[in-house]
Parts: C-alpha cells; sequence; structure tokens
C-alpha cells in the first residue's frame, strides 16, 4: 500500500490561476478609451512575458523583475498599436493594472475555506510587491507570499519549487503546486511536488477559450479552487 | 521645511512585541507539571537566543534557524533543571512552543486596523515556518512575511532591514520598524528606516518589569499597537 505524506502546503499561481489578468486588461485598456483591439492588447502583452522570462532562466539576460518586464514590453506595444496620448505617469499607472487583477469569482471563498486545512501559499512569477499589491486589492488571504524574486529565478526553474518547501520547512512531497498550466505542474512534479490542475477556460478571454485536456500525472484535476477544496476533503 | 517619503510599510519585530513570549512559555510549562520555576525557565530560554544569534552575525558560526537554536538552549536547560521525563516527541513539541506564542491582548485589533493604510509585514529572527505557524495560531493578518531566513543574516545585520525595502520595491525611509526593543530600532534607524518604539513592560513577566524609556530619535512611541494605530493617524 502506497503511504504519502500529508499535504500541508498549497502553493499558488496566481496570473490565471487565481486572478482574471484577461479581463482585468481589457477593461482598464477600454476605461483609457485608447480606441484599439482591447482584447488583442491584452493577449499580446501577456504573450510578450514568456519569452522575456525565459532569457533569465536560461541564463542569457541577468535578473529583471516582472514590473520591469511588463514595462518593458508595454512600451513596445504602445509603438505597435500607435498610441502616442500617455503622459509617463498614465504609462506607469497603466503598468501597475498587473497590481490590481480581479480574482475569478470562486478565488476568495476558496482561499479562506483552504486556509483553514493548509498553508496556502503564492508561488509566481510576479514580483513581491506585485503580488503584496494584489493581495490587498483583492482580498487574497495568503499566509505566506513566494515569488520568483525571492530565488531570482523563474518557474520552471527547480529552485522555486524546491525553494518553497525548503523555506516552509516540508518535504517537497508535503507541497501541492496548483496552477492552470501544464508546465508549471510538469516542472512542479520533476521536483516531487503534488500537482493539481484548475480549469480556466476564460484565461484567455471569452473568443479564444482555452481546452483543459486532462493530465494523469496530476494529483488533482478541479473545475475552480472550491472544487480543488471539495476534492481535497473527499481526499483527506 | 521637511518632507518625509510617506511611510508605506511597516515591518514588525514579533517576540515581545507583537506575541507574549513569556506567559505562553510559562502557560506550557505549568501545563507539564515539570515542578520547576516556570518563569525562570522562560527567561533562560529566551536568553540563551541572542548570544546563539551573535554568533551568526558575527560569523563565527554559519546559519543556523531559530527553531534550531531553540531546540540546543532548551537541551542544555533540561539538564540544567534535570528535567528527564520528556520524551523526543514532547521535547519537540515543547520547543515548537515558539510557533503558538499569543499576542498581546491589543495586537490582532490594531494589526487589522493598521493593515487598511499600510503594507503590514513581520521582520523577524524567527524562522519563515514559525512566524507562518505564528500569524495562523494568533491570527495575525500579515500582508507577507520577512525573516532573517529571507536573507540567511540575523538583525541587527543591515542586510534584514534594508533587505525588506528592496523586496517591497520602496526606498528604507517608506519602511517603518515596530519593535519594542531600542537596539533593534537603532540598527534600523541606521539604515534609513523610520521606527517606532512600543512599550511592552510585561514583556519578561510581572516579577521583572522593562522599563520603558523614552528615545528622542525614535520618530514614534507608542504605549501599544492601538496606539501606534492613532499616532501614525495623526500625522498623516
Amino acid at each position: 500500500m502506497h503511504h504519502s505524506p500529508k499535504i500541508k502546503v498549497l502553493a499558488f499561481d496566481i496570473f490565471g490561476t487565481v486572478v482574471d489578468w484577461h479581463s482585468s486588461i481589457v477593461q482598464e485598456v477600454e476605461r483609457l478609451a485608447l480606441n484599439i483591439d482591447a482584447n488583442q492588447f491584452a493577449l499580446d502583452w501577456r504573450a510578450g512575458y514568456r519569452p522575456a522570462m525565459d532569457q533569465v532562466v536560461s541564463g542569457q539576460q541577468p535578473w529583471i523583475s516582472i514590473d520591469d518586464i511588463h514595462r518593458l514590453i508595454l512600451d513596445e506595444l504602445l509603438v505597435k498599436y500607435q498610441i502616442s496620448t500617455l503622459s509617463e505617469a498614465q504609462k506607469n499607472d497603466l503598468n501597475f493594472i498587473w497590481h490590481r487583477l480581479n480574482p475569478w469569482p470562486d478565488t476568495v471563498a476558496a482561499l479562506n475555506q483552504l486556509k483553514q486545512d493548509y498553508i496556502i501559499c503564492t508561488l509566481s512569477n510576479g514580483n513581491i510587491r506585485l503580488l503584496v499589491d494584489l493581495a490587498k486589492y483583492a482580498k487574497l488571504p495568503w499566509d505566506t507570499i513566494f515569488s520568483a524574486e525571492n530565488f531570482k529565478a523563474y518557474k520552471p526553474s527547480p529552485q522555486t519549487y524546491l525553494g518553497v518547501a525548503d523555506l516552509l520547512n516540508v518535504a517537497p512531497s508535503q507541497v501541492m503546486m496548483v496552477a492552470t498550466h501544464q508546465d508549471d505542474l510538469s516542472a512542479a512534479r520533476a521536483c516531487g511536488l503534488r500537482t493539481a490542475y484548475i480549469e480556466r477556460p476564460f484565461e484567455y478571454g471569452a473568443a479564444q477559450l482555452k481546452d483543459s485536456i486532462q493530465c494523469i500525472d496530476n494529483d488533482l484535476h478541479a473545475t475552480d479552487l472550491l472544487n480543488l477544496a471539495s476534492l481535497l476533503k473527499e481526499k483527506a
């Protein structure tokens, strides 16, 4: 009979898993009345983020924070979309939309529930200040915040997953990574963490529904975070 | 006219400032019916902590966590107090009393109030897991947790104070260190932080009242954390 150690920590991916970056950015862009395709602008902004981080992961670039990565991409997009009406203060404020993203409808209730039984923390590529601001804005009741910035390494670098286990003084198998991205979960699993996939079909907006194919390697597959709480109760 | 940048972050010392370690340990020792002077035992346990950390600060010893420091001191005290009745599990559980300390009566209400206007975080020599457990036990609503462990350096090393400002992306002068120990505040001030002293006359128990002499170098001197919240409102 297989005995797994008890899960003590749930480590959450943030963008897409806990908060709805797409609709939050679309709303902000529409509020600014920039007269552009807000859906495409949001997708483009997000799409630029992985290549920039990958240069850090591969060692081609030294450490750079997500705030700075977001700003570099934003400056490129302002040229591409021919937006020349924003002041420096407005550009800066727009960049900080990533600190004010709305949670999914199930998020806050589920986190408060899960916090009763587990240590709940972030493990995000977002920088610490971004994650702190986001938690205050969206009322996310984290026990603590961990970021790529703690380890000066971006997910999927093993230092990030193993770093959470180390700093919380638990075995990697006592940490469950929770995310809506299979590549994040796959890297966590390779480090010995448990994994839970969360379906977020609207991560990229209603015009581009995301497939949620079950991956048998995950310990759990949940339709949302409230469903995750139920599945963990059943398992316990 | 002197313009100071607005305070954005309140960083709290924990042992003595936010939680009442002395009475918590006395209660636990009395519960265990060890038939010893619980007051003196608590004082001895706490007194061993600073010399052990100072060896790390001075570079004489490599990094060692507070959990491990507490256990080393406990093992010495069990010999000194001739306690031979505890099993390994009981010793381990006793050591983890430092993860279950009671807050002062004003603490939780004050932190919830201060959290409305500031980023509130720990800056403690306690390890991260200890601080997470303590927050869950005592319902301390931190925005995030910072520990000496994040910087592999104990207070009063400058890395700790400057590290908080750096990780939260603010100037040192936008961080106010809150503590009931003048040496902690003095070191924070030397790094450019603001400082608030909190009177905790009962830190060492009722038999050894602590003097709370005003130090003019501190920005604020508060009778407790609710008083700190009032003083910050007046200042704003």
